[in-house]
Parts: structure tokens; sequence; C-alpha cells
């Protein structure tokens, strides 16, 4: 048989997921209810409320797929794609690759607008990209790309998209909660996220939100939605129809951790939330380059929840990592793709985005890389953030 | 603001959820762990060691699907039919005809084999069926069909399947932890399931298993499966490969309660625990007869953890579940499809399935149904469930 399940603590300050709130955790040990109990319906009510205020959104269809943010990825893009459709998506990282494989799967002709890994996609490009396109149906840009740490801008994508007739999509997947998304005031027509990042709930559902036009787009399809599970006409029957029309049994522990995570934000507020992120971000990188560690990410381009760090010559990814979580429980993420062995990703997302963290992975990066030969002197890092902070 | 989170105790005896384990729930306030953490992989492991025994299978290709029920049966179609693929479905119930609708968005050639709700589809139709279909490549049947409370036998369908070339498909939803599935003895190709039934955990995962059969039936693909999200080689290589290849962020809360609600399963003992969901559905019936409540699914084919019971005439529906769940917490679920307004659906499953919720449901739907009119002596239901049990 199989031991007690036991989990050693851990500093989450990977891509996700982030630590998980003390209440969301507290919340998921609330009993079932069932699927459609008047209480359990008000209950997914007030979700989707509290993540319209978080999106900045009075979309009606509004609601947090069954499944994590690939699945929201997969619901978007199903919903809206076509066989045939052209659809333009920008690719600066891995997860712009992720949404051209899975539109291509949808039947879409994918035309790529790409800039290179660490660096963002300028509006020109996109515009060139657009133009040359005949009736773009959609164009897709990752709002924080997880695998590079960048910001991309995302303003003028917009405007160039809807001036061509296009439907907008942001995947919003690591800026939720920790950056603004303002999808009514910027325009965006679709957006999807998760919930293990900045909303600092544990993974497993992908808030997503359709604007009146793309719901149009979603009612005019000829053809069936190749999904029957992320069939967003069914799911908003669910959701927000009248008789509430069964589709699938949603998880009741990981709505209840939902509205218990949104609570926590709004509590927050979103303006002081965000600058949370920036301000601990700002310390992380003061910190990290006294001693030496380079930013992946270009400047002015950079995502406060996950700052990309160049490995310095010499040393190794694998090792460093393992002594982080051995010897101060702390994770860090890899480089993804070809970022693999390259460069780090230090993510402070959520709960996790803390002065405590910083200094914590400060302090032990510079001791570790110190004991590599790496050269530096004790209290640099720390120094410097700490500096940074009283700014 | 929302207020905190609150949900009224309920005796849960509808289709699912079933009440979650507290161990379980406990098992959920375990802080995260990353995606890739050696802690998380061993926790997944142990999770596909433990499922393989409770499907009663060595197939390498286990694991828990990141969604719901609906999720597993959506993967387990959309790997296997490729556009044009000739399947043919059993349909005695409102999920046989999920599995059709799926199958047909999938691009299958579906052809159906039908019987009448709260009837099992007899060996022969099935024989007939497939034989008048050339070459199909699969033959999908519900084991126990929620609408309806029907088990369906399994034995002679797969052997026509396997006689005729077709892989043969079990929808475990409703069965799997409270009647035998057996994969590997039985010779089913692929069954899914979900967690919040006969397993007592909280809905989101759906537990799938895959036969070498049916895996190289997936490796000689010639489409690309369209989903990304369920695209099982990119899961098996995340779950099972030496590299662990990242493909999403499961959710470690999600298999936090999954490991500790087979561990839970386990202990009891499969034998134990069928015997269990059997000896309460027995008990049920008896009381649910003896005041003139007659069963709607067929005798000799009635899933143990779900009796569904006709609703007496004159007797509304909605009065007397609102009221069951008003005066006793108590929740079973409605007729769906055919069956709304015609049937109830009481759900005995996993820790939801012992002698005091089957005593307070009779007491609790006695009362109530005399109070509304129907004619029998209080105290009927519940001294022929307690003979039943002496038996």
């Amino acid at each position: 048989m199989y031991d007690e399940l036991i989990a050693s603590p851990r500093v989450l300050l990977g891509p996700g997921p982030s630590e998980a709130n003390a209440r969301v955790l507290k919340a998921m040990t609330t009993p079932m209810l069932g699927y459609l109990d008047t209480e359990f319906v008000q209950i997914m009510d007030d979700t989707v409320a509290l993540l319209r205020r978080v999106f900045g959104t009075e979309n009606s269809l509004t609601l947090p797929v069954s499944g994590t943010g690939t699945a929201g990825m997969e619901a978007a893009l199903a919903n809206l794609i076509e066989p045939g459709d052209p659809v333009v998506v920008g690719i600066n990282g891995y997860f712009g690759g992720r949404i051209a494989d899975i539109a291509a799967r949808c039947g879409a002709a994918v035309t790529t607008v790409e800039a290179e890994w660490g660096k963002h996609i300028p509006a020109e490009k996109i515009a060139e990209t657009v133009e040359k396109v005949s009736s773009p149906k959609l164009v897709a840009l990752v709002h924080g790309e997880t695998s590079t740490g960048i910001l991309q801008p995302l303003t003028e994508a917009i405007q160039i998209a809807h001036e061509n007739g296009a439907l907008f999509l942001a995947d919003c997947v690591t800026t939720l909660g920790g950056q603004p998304v303002d999808l009514d005031a910027r325009g965006i027509d679709v957006a999807y996220s998760c919930t293990q990042k900045c909303l600092a709930c544990p993974p497993g559902l992908s808030p997503i939100s359709f604007s009146a036009r793309a719901v149009e787009v979603i009612r005019n399809r000829k053809t069936p939605i190749q999904s029957f599970y992320l069939d967003m006409t069914l799911l908003e029957n669910y959701w927000h129809g009248e008789k509430r029309g069964y589709h699938h049994t949603v998880s009741m522990s990981l709505i209840y951790a939902l509205r218990e995570g949104l609570r926590v934000v709004l509590e927050e507020g979103l303006t002081d939330r965000f600058e949370r992120h920036e301000r601990n971000a700002r310390a992380l990188l003061a910190g990290a380059k006294a001693i030496g560690l380079q930013p992946a990410a270009e400047e002015g381009y950079r995502a406060p929840m996950l700052t990309t760090l160049r490995i310095p010559d010499g040393i190794d990814d694998a090792t460093i990592r393992g002594q982080l979580i051995a010897d101060y429980g702390i994770e860090i993420g890899g480089g993804l793709g070809i970022f693999a062995g390259k460069a780090w990703r230090v993510g402070l997302m959520g709960d996790s985005s803390n002065e405590r963290n910083v200094m914590l992975f400060l302090n032990a990066i510079e001791k570790l890389l110190i004991e590599s030969g790496h050269s530096a002197k004790r209290g640099t890092a720390v120094q410097a953030a700490s500096q940074a902070y009283d700014v």
C-alpha cells in the first residue's frame, strides 16, 4: 500500500504553480454541493462576477473552463476558428508556438509573425503581416510569454486587428491578476488565463471571456465546434442559461478555491496588487544584476511576474536548481525550448511575490553561485535589492 | 464585496458528486509543489499505480486526464477516431447519446444500436449492428448509464467487437470503484471514468486507460489528433516519459485528492467496496418498493450505485426534491432527457453508499410522499430496508 501523502514545504518561484493562498486551501475543504444546487449555482454566479472584475470586463460570456490554461487556449481557438480560417499568431516564445499548433489542429490557415525569444513583437511587424493576410479572422498574441518573461504591448496590435476586421485574442495565462489586462478598455475579444499563477489558486481552471463580437462569430459558425467539452455555446447554457442546462460536473473544490482566490485579489485591490508585482520584480532584478545575472528579456518589455535571467558561463543549470530545492526548498524554473539550459525563470506571482521571497532567493542564489566559482561578494544581491525597495 | 464561502451540509444522493471522503478533503490542503518537482512526479507515479489497480489493468497508458468525465470521453474518442472511421455506439440513455455526439464531432461515421431508456442493450442487437457496419474501428458502450441506472453487460459485446476487428470502449464514469470494471480480464481497450462518484473525490479529473492495441491505433494515425489538450501522445510523454516533457500543469490539489481517494478505496478493498454498494442498493430498493416506488431500470440490469425510481402519479418531482433539500439537506437527482419529471435518480456512490443514508432517505421520502397524498404507512420503507439488510 502507499504511504500517506506528504509534500515538503517549498518556496515556489518558478513559472507556476505559485504558492496557493492559505484561505484558498481552506476553502477547498468545503464539502461538495450538487452541481445544480441553488447554493452552488450562487457560488458559480459569484465566481463569474468576481472574474469579470479581475478581467476588467462586462462580457456576458465569462466563466472558468474546467481545465488548465491550455484548455482555455484550446477553447478560445476551437470556438472561433472554422476550417480554412486565416489566423495570425505572434510567436516570440514557447506559448505563441502552442497557439499556432492548436489553431492548426482547428483547421486554421496560420500565418506567424515572429520575433526573437526575449524580444517583444513590434507593432509594425504585426501590421505588415496582418495586412498581407487576406481578411484574417483572428490575431493572437501572448500577453505575458512564460517562456521568456516578455510582456507584449497590446494596444497597437488590437487596433491593427480591428482595422483589418479581425478579432483579437490575448493569452493572459501569466498576467491575469498581476498586470492590467483590461479587456473592455483595450477591446480584447477573447482572453483566457489560469488559476495557479497571479491568482494564487491551485491549477485546474481556465478563466475565459469572449466579447460580444466574438460571441457573434461563434453564433454564426457554419461548422460544428470540434470539441464538445469546450463548446462555449453549451458552457454558456450551463453557466449562464436561465435553466442551467447540464453539460458537465464542474469541480466544486476548484470553484470554491477560485471564488476565494478572487476575493483575496479584490480585497488587496488590483492597482495595489499590480504595484506589488512590479516592486518585487524591480528589487529582484536589482539584486540579480548586482551579482552579474543579466535579464534575458528586453528592457522595457519585462513581465513583472516572471523574470528570466541568463545563466552565467560555467554555471550548470540543473546543479544550481537542484541545490536551491535541496538546501532552501526554493523552486525556480529552468528554460523552456531554446532557453533550456540558457536561462532561469524566476516567478514572483500572486502570493509568491513578496519581499521575503526576493531576499530568500537572492541570498541563496548568490551563495550557490559563489560556491560554483562565480565571482561576487556575499551580501551584494540582498543589499542591492533592499536599496531598490527603498527608492 | 462577496461574503465568505459557506455551503450548507448536504447528504449527496444524486448522480454525483457524492460526498467527498474527509481524508480526501484534508489532502487538498497540501501546499502546491512544482509540476516537475521530483516529489510531485512521485505522487503522479503513485496515483497512476493506484489507478491501475482500481481499473484492474496493467495498461501502461493509464493516467488521470485534467478534466471531468466528459473530457475523458472526448480524450478516448478524439485519440482513436480519424475522420471517416466507422464507429458503433450503444444508446440506451443520455450518455450513450453524448458518445455519439462527440464521435461525430471527431469525424466518425456513427452507427447507433439503441434500446429503450431503462433497458440494457441485448448482445444479439449489438452483434447484428456491428456485423452490418463494414470494419468498425470502435464499439462503444456505457457500462453504468447515469441517466437510467442500467448496468450494461459487457462480456459478449467485447467479444463481438474483437471478432469484428474493432476496439472496445467502456464508459465507466459511474461504475469505477463501485462495480468491477476489470479492464484486462475483460479485454476492454479504452475506459474512462470520473472522480466524484464511486471514488469519493471531488470532480475535476478523468481517469483513463488504453490497452496496447488501442495505443497501437493511436501510433498509426494518419491525421493529427484534433485536440492538443487531450492528445494522449503528449500526455503519455508528460506522465510516463523518461524526461517528463512539459504539456500542461496538472492540478496538484486534484491529484493529491485522487491519490488519497484511491488509497481509501484500496484500504477498504475492491471486493468489499463492490459488495457494500450492492448491499445498500438492495436495501434502498426494498424500502422504496415497500412504499410503492417502482424501479425504472430493468430487473437484473440495475447499477447498484444509481437507483432510478418512477415518480408516482400525482406527485410533483420538483416539489419533492425541493423539500428533500430544504427539510433534510438530502439531494437526489431529477430525471435527465426523457426521464425528466418521470424518474428520480438516487445515487449511493462511494462514501455516500451507507446504511445511514439509505435510512435517512427512505424515512424522508416516505414522509414527503404521504404528505403529498401518496398512500403508505409511516415506517414501512425503513422497516423493509432493515429487513433487507438482515438477509
